[in-house]
């Protein structure tokens, strides 16, 4: 079923990229990103439903014994015991799934053209040379006129294996964290606010399903993509994130992207979009998704605008639709669809700070009035439907009129096409087609939530999936941060998924760096608004972190991290000695002057006389009346409170008293 | 009035900083943060009240001919024609405005003893060097009795130059930003949410001595620091930034922590806290105040911990007064003051996840633990008063008992504390003594907004300067993120200043990379912040970029952004060439592809047909009907409100219809 065919050729070059990198150094960067995190290991939970899925996991081993188990979105990369190799692709556990659904067939699927690679002359040596770089499967597609979406099965009742993964995956182990979580005033004080969220307390295998089944989450799930780990976007589940990589016709080749996606994944990135442009699209995309664990998402009109030669007004339905089915038939799991870039809301961009600043928006407004008419992904929007279908592709629809700066957020425009995305959701759920709502882009902080709201009105709760937003524009070369701001908000707000910005937005090609710190700063934003909205899985490892913050377990407190790699070498530049990462003190205050330490004295004292049945000091007895609030000299009511902690005071300073006595092996 | 006593020994290493820069290095080093920024002139707005101000502004030329003038931080450092020498200190121009006022006096002062400096046996040679390496200026106080606060001055009607001064900074130069504000439909739609700022549209000196004189807003500035440009701290005005530095028993020196001084401020940080601990921190002060032109802060326990040995049961009340007198002689401009850390709320904090980590906190709750009595400063807040207002030196009242870590967020003790501070808010506002409230810490986004509510209640709205707060505890490395997306948030809702994390936070000590990448996620906070409250001369920049952005004007892209430098070589890593400056596309998609480039064409063809009277084409009339929506591919509705329309694509074609005609000029 599966076709690998991968000729020497395949290491070389591709077409027009300028910095091409040999193969091996490629080779070795992936060896190196596929070594386990510090401390982890692999391990995977079971299936009950589903007896024989194997539902990943990172176990972080820690110092005092305890097994952490988080969230791994690096697919069988860092697992020793696979045996990756990115020119024959990953296996491929979805395969029995799908086929024992029983309603799909394999098919001899539309022929490959030279101009799928962007390629009009089929005697042009790179022509040649990218066309034979093949990692192909053969497609799949639903059965005479079956629906297979997660969505059609949801609502039929089925519970799939990929529900049940889903559910298993968002769950964690919550064995670990029940210890970090049992403190009732605690958990009570820290309560997250939902803001309309509805998160259970344990994520049952049926709640998926009837999330599926009511728009409210997507499990994008092509069949054509069987080497895919699921997962789910939808606000009553952990907040996703998303990374976009892609060559363009000024840089990046064929392997670069792949070593993306496996970077990219290992820093947590929980779906990849390949935004390519220029030559060798499709086979680029044919590596990506043979190489992939999590789902990928394409916006097919750019593949449709190389295929006429970059002029917009040649687009049409017809050649469209025909690369739909490429796609589609390659594993793609989500499309990004303008749908909503409608004729009539055009001229609402005129007065616009930065118009259109959306590339497929830009291309529809384009062709919309070079042709009068208008746009054809609207007009076509339910044959495009009946090919999502019969893959199992989800919508993301696109917001092509997106503010591309502070001063056109939440205009017209913007809320004109969101307001259409959400007709357009309810075609699409006519169709048990499985959708998401793309949204904005630059936004200031005050106006955030009225686009989660009205996105939340509008589509029905159907998950939404936004670029930041930036919440300001000063800042080129720290959009990651700028934009972390606006997603972590939005993300509490109710966001489903969060599409991350690298440092380089505005401003050049991600590289792999980039690609790593922009994810580190949207795996913070999600988090953050796991725990603003109150997912019970959350909070735990914070808890964790900040324990061993506290116990000076510094290889703990670096392995828990979203980067241990960083964190050490942070520490290492201060206090490289190794005795240092046992050391009862850090860099910032020194051996004489920890307050951590202090505060375990502290600690002790206060405990001792609690343990020895004092009186606990209450606040109120202690706090001095208003009059004495102006006469602060006065502690004698404070003394008063206090009677019985002198002898135990004596006892303190009598039992060290000094900064330095060994710390409590907890 | 000035001594400068720099001896040849001043270049030496001090004491026992491990890794000691050679001072030619660090003037090297100085040189180069003396640059103006790219593109960048320093000028000066005059008083009219006191003429002779003269208020700087850092003004960036663009290649359009606009001049953009933007808030100066950076002191004489940033201005060719200032003749700065760290080893004499900055002109003083305060120096006659204090003496104009004729209520302060020259006086001999405190005599400086060995032990200021951490040296306890005159014999060592590290303390005959440390001594000699002198940067003193002699010091004025109060005459008889006088009261020489700002506070003071602001609630007998008196307009001081300070007040004035920071009224013309508070303002910028709003000239220039009348034509990036005067659209009425996007400044009703963009409006900012004060919740509760009183921020008017233009900043007058009397506003400032009316925030000043409620206690809404201090001025810090201590009479022994004439080398100030003064600034204000308050919910009404722009929100501002602190950058920590000092050296530390483990690492750094003199030299180097002026070198972070002026490094910091160039990158806008607006008040600067000496953090410094371990030996020669009395010479470190004199070097960093004679050099700085932001306000300095500073937390004397620390320096009263180092003159009893690290002991903190030691500590005294008249060895505290000591320490507070030698450092307002010296002219720090604020203190924090741990007087809310109250004996009867320490064992609030026994199950707590992460105690006390605050130094000043746990310091003093060992003391009090250790002797069982009230903190002694709280006991003795109005004698601190006494001195704070013979000099001028405000309160930031410290939150010893801040969180550290997400579950001790918003807890019993904080809050209580919280409360405290309040209280002696309401005692130090009776001397008219100047004062702010520290915040926390570690809080999950939605627990935000209580600490502000709670803070703005309980201490009438004096200002409030948080760390942060961290919004999770998963990324060491990445705090300064982590703690941004806090800051950002906290700013919004009232919060005053905002105190810098670096990624080094929780790791080790910032370098000079450190200082500056804190300083970024913090200067967008704060600008974030700014808008959302809607702070009137806030969005003029965000706007001015984005224009720049839209029309290609990649150096003023640069230039108008926060770090001009990151963003040209972020831009010349994809596309180095210099005409790629100038170039009508980015890197991001290349020259076939251009959004930006799309949406002009687009823009113009709308333009053309407002121009032409054509009808405008309203959302509504071009909506489809709810049964249209469910079968968009009827686009008639669409297609009859747009007649008229067909004419002009045909227009648009024949007149290019190519992504390539030429942007207008604007």
């Amino acid at each position: 079923m599966t076709t690998h065919d991968l000729s020497p050729a395949a290491t070389t070059a591709p077409g027009d990229a300028p910095a091409a990198t040999p193969a091996t150094d490629v080779h070795e960067r992936l060896a190196a990103s596929r070594a386990p995190l510090p401390a982890s290991t692999k391990t995977h939970e079971h299936g009950v439903l589903h007896p024989r899925l194997r539902v990943p996991l990172r176990e972080i081993a820690l110092t005092n014994g305890e097994r952490i188990a988080v969230y791994d979105t690096s697919g069988p990369y860092t697992d020793p015991a696979a045996a990756t190799d990115v020119r024959r692709g990953l296996p491929a556990p979805r395969a029995e799934w799908i086929e024992a659904r029983g309603d799909t067939e394999p098919y001899t699927g539309r022929p490959i053209q030279l101009f799928d690679d962007g390629l009009r002359e089929a005697g042009q040596q790179q022509a040649l040379r990218a066309h034979s770089v093949k990692l192909t499967r053969q497609p799949r597609r639903a059965r005479g006129g079956a629906n297979v979406t997660q969505m059609h099965y949801a609502r039929r009742g089925i519970v799939t294996a990929e529900m049940e993964y889903v559910a298993i995956r968002e769950n964690g182990r919550r064995a670990w964290m029940h210890e970090y979580l049992a403190d009732s005033e605690r958990e009570q004080r820290l309560r997250g606010q939902g803001l309309g969220a509805s998160i259970p307390g344990i994520i049952t295998p049926e709640f998926v399903r009837d999330e599926v089944a009511r728009g409210r989450a997507i499990i994008p799930a092509n069949i054509n993509h069987p080497e895919l780990e699921p997962m789910a976007i939808g606000r009553n589940f952990l907040v996703k994130v998303n990374a976009n990589i892609g060559n363009s016709a000024v840089s990046s080749g064929i392997e670069e992207e792949v070593e993306k996606l496996v970077w990219a994944t290992r820093w947590g990135a929980d779906t990849v979009m390949d935004l390519s442009t220029g030559r060798n699209i499709h086979t680029t995309r044919d590596w990506i998704l043979r190489n992939s664990p999590v789902p990928i998402g394409t916006v097919p009109i750019y593949q449709a605008l190389e295929k006429v030669g970059g002029v917009a007004e040649e687009l049409s339905w017809a050649l469209f639709r025909d690369t739909l089915i490429e796609q589609a038939e390659q594993g793609v799991d989500y499309f990004t669809i303008h749908a909503g870039v409608r004729l009539p809301f055009v001229p609402m961009t005129v007065k616009r700070r930065t118009g259109i600043v959306s590339r497929g928006g830009s291309i529809l407004a384009k062709w919309c009035i070079a042709h009068h008419r208008e746009n054809f992904l609207y007009t076509h929007f339910e044959e495009i439907c009946e090919i999502m279908k019969a893959y199992d592709v989800s919508f993301s629809l696109g917001d092509g009129l997106r503010p591309g700066s502070l001063a056109d957020a939440n205009d017209e425009a913007q809320f004109a096409e969101l307001r259409t995305l959400g007709e357009l959701t309810k075609v699409a759920w006519k169709h048990d087609v499985q959708t998401m709502i793309e949204g904005p882009g630059h936004v200031p902080m005050h106006m955030i939530q009225a686009n989660m709201t009205e996105q939340l009105k509008h589509c029905d709760e159907a998950p939404f999936y936004t670029l930041g937003p930036l919440t300001t524009d000063i800042a080129p070369g720290y959009d990651h941060i700028t934009s972390g701001i606006g997603a972590a908000m939005i993300g509490w707000f109710g966001c489903a998924m969060l599409c991350y910005v690298t440092p380089k937005e505005h401003l050049g090609l991600p590289d792999r760096d980039d690609v790593k710190q922009g994810l580190m700063a949207y795996k913070i934003a999600a988090h953050a608004a796991d725990i603003a909205k109150g997912h019970p899985a959350a909070r735990a490892r914070d808890d964790a972190l900040s324990k061993a913050r506290f116990e000076f377990r510094w290889e703990d407190q670096f392995n828990l991290g979203l980067d241990p790699e960083t964190a050490r070498e942070f520490h290492d530049e201060t206090l490289p000695k190794d005795s240092a990462k046992v050391a009862h003190f850090c860099s910032m205050c020194g051996p004489k002057f920890c307050s951590m330490k202090i505060t375990q004295d502290v600690r002790e004292y206060s405990a001792a006389l609690a343990e020895n049945g004092e009186q606990r000091v209450d606040s109120d007895a202690g706090e001095p009346s208003e009059a004495d609030a102006r006469a602060p000299a006065r502690d004698l009511d404070a003394e008063a409170a206090l009677t019985g902690m002198r002898e135990k005071s004596a006892e303190f300073r009598a039992g060290g008293g000094e900064l330095y006595i060994p710390i409590r092996q907890a």
